[in-house]
């Protein structure tokens, strides 16, 4: 009795009882630009809460390798902060994160076929990962993320129609990227416009508490390197895996019409295989509450 | 030839290929204080790529509904963040966050057995969950943590001789924990005694960068309520549950011979089910490279 009557919302919504779990993948999740594996831990815990097991990466230079500059301490010391080298994320390029992200999947593959799963930037690593290994990965999930066919890369995105309408020039970025190597933002950073900003381009229904613990899990330095990386995927590798792409309908820093023309043109360089597409109500940071998009990776992962 | 050529690390030192994964528990991971279910990213990485399925928990008021005060921002407004309420964790106290895993172990318990991990303070809410569900966890695992029989609570331990000597008071609190109803502390301070104290106490052998990158992931407040709550395992129910003991050999803020104080007291209690015993030499955090301790919890969770 207690071992059905303990199931909470997302087993229950996500009828995991029916499912054939030993064939279920292991959920390999690789985060955006700014972020690290540890967002990831909302989600994750739903999506073992519906019996499946998930790695969330972190990227090199990210995570517990990720750069917190001595200046960005309080109080921060700015003239400092806008010229302190970044000494990892300035040498990383997509090759490097796709390296690293073949590298899990290589490993995880040992206990049966891996999800991937890519938010934002992640996008563009699972894209090329698949690439290497199609014949490992049983699914590309795509939650908002960029996914390249025809564009070049993900600054090639930015530079369409569809793509000028995004709010990501309200997060100003710290410093000289050219000589910095890195973009870097002062996540902890109380000026009213810079909040504002970030909260309309990212999570603009979040509550501000909600937010300011976003903002805590930011990372101030991101590759310079990686958004201008080709970023494409081939047909006739990346192009055979099933692939699902998560709209998230309310994003403000990938805007929507981006999301769907990255769709079509994926689609109609498959047209045999074509995406699997689902929508939510989130922005680009994903939806304050994990349930809903735990249901529909769940539901991908138990589908036969 | 893929699937085994592309192991890792972890997998071919933790020996994963020759365990029986079908019977392997869901790990649970409970946070100490100021700390998050997003800060096991490392640890839960290795355990995935080991095979295992993980649960690291927010405890309430922590992860996502963290409390980070506007004052938190910089330039800190510090008179303020001396005073700025902290409206959830104000109110919480250890049967919350007992309740609270009890949950998310009758959920996984769906799935099979379930092996509960907690850190520091995390092995207050781990016991006491062992006293309400000792059915439902087929072994606790204490990663340097609290570990009360005799002991009423957190606060008696760190009165105790064994106690006495942890450098926890080298991190000092903002504010007056009686009127804020929490414990505040200015993780971001760039102030170096704040710093080199905090680092001795919960860090001493990171690296500097990777220890400014372990403060941005700690949280400002933490329940007052908590250490002082009883947190006692009782012997006919916790006391029948298969338990570990990772000791932290390095530990400044949890000394190690109050970890060994509460091994010896539990197995005084129970002396039918003793502790097994495993030691790393890391520091109160845990060690900076994840996989040791993944071989050993990896371990434990495929012994038979």
């Amino acid at each position: 009795m207690l071992r059905t009557g303990g199931l909470g919302a997302v087993a229950a919504t996500t009828g995991a009882a029916s499912w054939d779990r030993r064939a279920a993948p292991t959920v390999v999740l690789v985060h955006g630009a700014n972020g690290n594996g540890a967002s990831y831990a909302p989600l994750t815990a739903e999506l073992a809460a519906a019996g499946l097991r998930t790695l969330a990466v972190d990227l090199p230079g990210h995570g517990a390798s990720g750069h917190f500059p001595a200046s960005y301490q309080a109080p921060q010391d700015l003239p400092t902060f806008a010229v302190e080298r970044s000494p990892v994320l300035a040498r990383i390029t997509l090759a490097d994160n796709v390296r690293h992200v073949v590298g899990v999947v290589r490993r995880v593959a040992a206990h049966g076929p891996v999800m991937l799963v890519g938010q934002s930037m992640g996008g563009a690593t699972i894209t090329r990962a698949a690439n290497e290994v199609p014949h490992l990965v049983s699914r590309l999930v795509y939650l908002s993320a960029f996914c390249c066919v025809r564009f070049r890369s993900v600054v090639d995105c930015y530079l369409s129609p569809e793509g000028a309408t995004t709010l990501i020039p309200l997060i100003p970025s710290v410093g000289d990227p050219q000589r910095l190597g890195v973009t870097r933002t002062n996540w902890r950073s109380a000026d009213p416009a810079f909040l504002s900003g970030a909260k309309a381009a990212l999570a603009a229904e979040y509550d501000d508490g909600a937010f300011r613990a976003l903002l805590n899990g930011m990372e101030p330095d991101e590759s310079a390197a990686v958004p201008a990386d080709d970023a494409r995927g081939e047909a006739h590798t990346w192009g055979r895996v099933p692939r699902s792409y998560i709209r998230f309908t309310r994003d403000r820093a990938l805007p929507l019409a981006l999301q769907d023309r990255m769709i079509r043109e994926a689609d109609a360089a498959t047209p045999g295989n074509r995406f699997d597409v689902h929508s939510l109500p989130a922005p680009h940071v994903g939806p304050e509450d994990p349930r809903p998009l735990a249901k529909i990776v769940a539901g991908l992962a138990y589908r036969r």
